[in-house]
């Protein structure tokens, strides 16, 4: 594996488990009123977009990474849109 | 241009430009508590390091896309560090 892969295995990483800090956040607080659930959507729309590409492409690292991306970031919105203090914005 | 490129293109323009509603909403309501700090920080380092693997692959649309995400999800972090409701979790 050289360098440059590995920067590649990391970025997918992070990029596909930043979300989990803000989950363990608002499970902890219960508080999520101040998150754009459209910021979430729009995310999760991308994420499904490059999981789409991914497979036309039959690039598995793609569509591992943004197929995990999507569950994950669908999780922070159902637990947004079950919390009762959340706003519309 | 094919139809997957098209995919690939509106995948990239989505997840650049997600973080936006959560920066007007930051904005507009001035109430960042409930936003994760931890989130926002791994999300920068995961698209920097995607923007690294841009440039070492010369890869123009990977270096873009992800150079607009680590200076837009970088002002997310600024105004959260800036308001003073927040919380360090």
């Amino acid at each position: 594996m050289s360098g440059v892969d590995l920067i590649g295995i990391l970025a997918g990483i992070f990029t596909t488990f930043a979300i989990i800090p803000q989950i363990y956040k608002a499970i902890k607080t219960g508080k999520v009123e101040d998150i754009s659930p459209v910021f979430l959507s729009v995310l999760i729309a991308g994420v499904g977009l490059w999981t789409v590409y991914g497979v036309f492409l039959k690039d598995y690292p793609i569509i591992i990474t943004n197929g995990v991306s999507v569950v994950l970031n669908s999780t922070m919105l159902i637990i947004y849109l079950n919390s009762n203090h959340r706003t519309n914005l």
